[in-house]
């Protein structure tokens, strides 16, 4: 049995980060990957022309200082999303197309929804992101659901209709599933809700040349053969002295074990919840696990000869109220070699667009592009899906979010220490919750918490 | 490695019920149980003086006919919960005593409680309980959670109080963490909310002679050696040809494996979704076991030399809007030989109360019998309690619970079969759903589910 001084468990962004700043620190490591690739989340694709497309977690904007100081350390560039011309809404049949801040509501709803972001802004101005239970009020936003707010708070049902939009957007789930503290909670961990939806000056500014992947990738080869892949961890036990983490071969045939003085747990929490532990997890933690479920979305990359919608004035960019792609961006590739929109089919439409076959979903989303872009859009030469809620080793994005009731009763157990494990992922994060910035500021947070530890313990 | 017809996961009442019936129709069968005990969510215990006390599910009632059949064919008997004498309802820092319906709540609380209670019975007599998501204006009622209709419905806080109360009562949640449909299913799947709450005529009418666990023991006893304690299965591999199950011992040194045509995994779903399947489940599978997270209970037996309460006309039983004991039932012994107060500190209180030590708990619980019937009741003779959620293979009591959504989109993978894995478990049912009735139906449907293949197989 191999022995390090700390074992961290998944290779995504926080996993990385973390056993990359404890490596930097003088620390021995191991990081152990079920999937025979890292960065976890985020995953790189190529379209059949050889364009090179981000299948999981793609933009970074202003503010995600952590993961652009990372980018930049690791020698990787940025570029722009295409974010010029005119926008589009969908809803009640019809497209309109708008160049201003109304998102192409009719005057009343643009109002009403200007009027409820507004107070979102003001609620979750209040929100303590350190401890969300300490927030005052915090029982009464949390035993509300999101819907409830909403309905609750407009009867313009266009304005309701398009609220309900971001959520899945946001969460890949719907406004029910999650609690009012929690989406309060999000939008401020993000810079405020109209930085989450902003392309310039917001959470989708930016793409990485190559695709965001390969921040983990350069991480992973910095950290050389620590990184162990297709090894499926599946018991951490801990006493006195330190853990041992026990892992089957994902290929078969037997498994290993690492022992450590300290374990980084870098799986999202419901993935977390799955390893068994000795001793058992304490209780409250154990139900955090049963408690933060994955949306669901599944991701299309359509390639066109051209970025033909750039013609006409469009930026690319569609919300849709009718149908099941939710969302549209123009995802070119930055030389301009081919035109790429990537649509997004979230939540309540991902569980059932899930069970269509892939000529199902090609069609629902083909058709879909059509009616927004028109006839040009109906002859991709190469349309690429990834479904996150299928792959065994993920289960749902973009990540866990907490129903009604979660945070208030559960929630202190989310990022605390559980003897020598510590927990990382974009789910414990303060900041950029959710978010790639988010995951590797919780791997340096969960790497903090141990070199203090064994500073403390050299005296 | 074994090879048998049929492996169940899980020795409770489900997968026991499941394996006899299998059995009894000529198949062989392996059950591999994770703890060192049969009987699950059953649990029998003993107070200091030899008298039986259950720590786990221990009531039986009018129409749970499969429990009560299965109760009389192992030769088990029944006695009736002690019902004669008034209740208390403690709220608003004073305790109430009541002879009548009111539950001792001011005319016009009780009336609104009434109201309500008749509401609940009319929507809940409009759901389909075979196919939950397929109920009238499903979408609506999945929608919001039981809180949010609740506050809706009503501006007396003490009849708001009050409905509260009975969510943790018949959930050990609160009325956020679950959806009105949920609510309205369970409801109607017990027999009327009235008959999940009542004594006599109700769900706790009648109890076990010796405990209800011997239920389960007695069809282990009848299954002998094919009842495997300590195996804690970790994988489960189908193909075309059949599965594979594997298992960890619990004490530790190797495990084994279980070759068999059909699995019954007879566990709560969120506990299945912690095995590791090979193929992994289909998305919405998977997804549903992410979704059904376990109530939180902490059950209190409390001995005194005799029942005193009854000697000044009460019947023991008391509902609590104040503290975190909610609610009480007398518990004696049928023989009389001493008496016992069962005390429940359920939801939000216990998730409270598992953060204090036992002296802690005791006091708590002492404290408020006290408040309740007096200072005869300042010292029993004994206090046993039992923390399901701390429990490594329960991970929660009563059972796991369906939140705002999760019916509508995910139900339809509650009890479906994938491939040759069958489920079962008191969640499972459709009648008596999360009651020791629906446990034993849903293990008796799991085993027609296979009889009916197997039969076809042979043509």
């Amino acid at each position: 049995m191999d022995t390090v001084d700390i074992v961290v468990v998944g290779a995504g962004l926080a996993g990385l980060s973390a056993a990359r700043t404890l490596r930097n620190a003088g620390r021995s490591v191991v990081v152990l990957e079920a999937r025979n690739r890292v960065a976890g989340r985020t995953f790189g694709g190529f379209l059949r022309n050889g364009v090179p497309v981000e299948l999981g977690g793609q933009w970074v904007g202003p503010t995600q200082d952590a993961v652009l100081a990372l980018v930049d350390e690791l020698g990787l560039e940025t570029f722009r999303t295409h974010d010029e011309g005119d926008g589009l809404t969908a809803y009640d049949g019809t497209v309109t197309r708008y160049a201003d801040e109304t998102f192409g509501l009719p005057e009343a709803s643009a109002a009403e929804v200007g009027k409820l972001l507004a107070e979102i802004e003001e609620l979750a101005s209040t929100v303590d992101t350190h401890a969300p239970w300490e927030t005052d009020g915090a029982e009464d936003l949390d035993r509300q659901t999101l819907d409830q707010w909403l309905t609750a708070r407009t009867d313009d049902t266009l304005a309701l209709g398009f609220l309900r939009l971001l959520v899945p957007a946001l969460f890949s789930a719907e406004s029910p599933e999650l609690s009012l503290l929690h989406f309060l909670f999000y939008a401020k961990s993000g810079n405020g809700l109209d930085t989450l939806v902003a392309t310039t000056g917001g959470a989708q500014e930016s793409r990485v040349v190559g695709g965001t992947h390969r921040i983990s990738e350069r991480m992973a080869e910095e950290l050389g053969d620590a990184v162990r892949l297709g090894a499926v961890v599946h018991t951490i036990v801990q006493d006195g002295d330190g853990v041992v983490v026990r892992y089957e071969n994902a290929a078969g045939g037997g498994g290993g074990a690492v022992a450590a003085r300290h374990v980084v747990v870098a799986i999202p929490p419901m993935l977390a919840g799955r390893i068994r532990y000795s001793p058992p997890l304490p209780a409250l933690r154990d139900a955090l696990t049963q408690q933060i479920p994955a949306g669901s979305v599944i991701k299309f990359q359509v390639g066109y000869p051209t970025a033909f919608w750039r013609d006409t004035g469009l930026s690319g960019f569609v919300l849709s109220l009718d149908g099941e792609v939710g969302v549209v961006l123009d995802n070119s590739p930055e030389d301009g070699s081919c035109g790429v929109l990537v649509a997004f089919v979230e939540g309540a439409h991902a569980r059932r667009a899930a069970e269509l076959g892939p000529d199902g979903r090609r069609k629902l989303v083909v058709d879909r592009l059509v009616a927004y872009f028109g006839p040009a859009a109906a002859d991709p030469f190469d349309l690429v899906e990834q479904d996150w809620t299928a792959e065994e080793f993920t289960r749902g994005c973009y990540g866990g979010r907490l129903g009604a009731g979660v945070w208030t009763q559960f929630g202190r157990a989310l990022a605390a220490p559980v003897g020598r494990i510590h927990w990382a992922g974009a789910e414990t994060a303060e900041t950029w919750n959710g978010y790639m910035d988010g995951a590797v500021r919780s791997g340096y947070r969960a790497a903090a918490e141990i070199l203090e530890i064994l500073a403390a313990e050299q005296g």
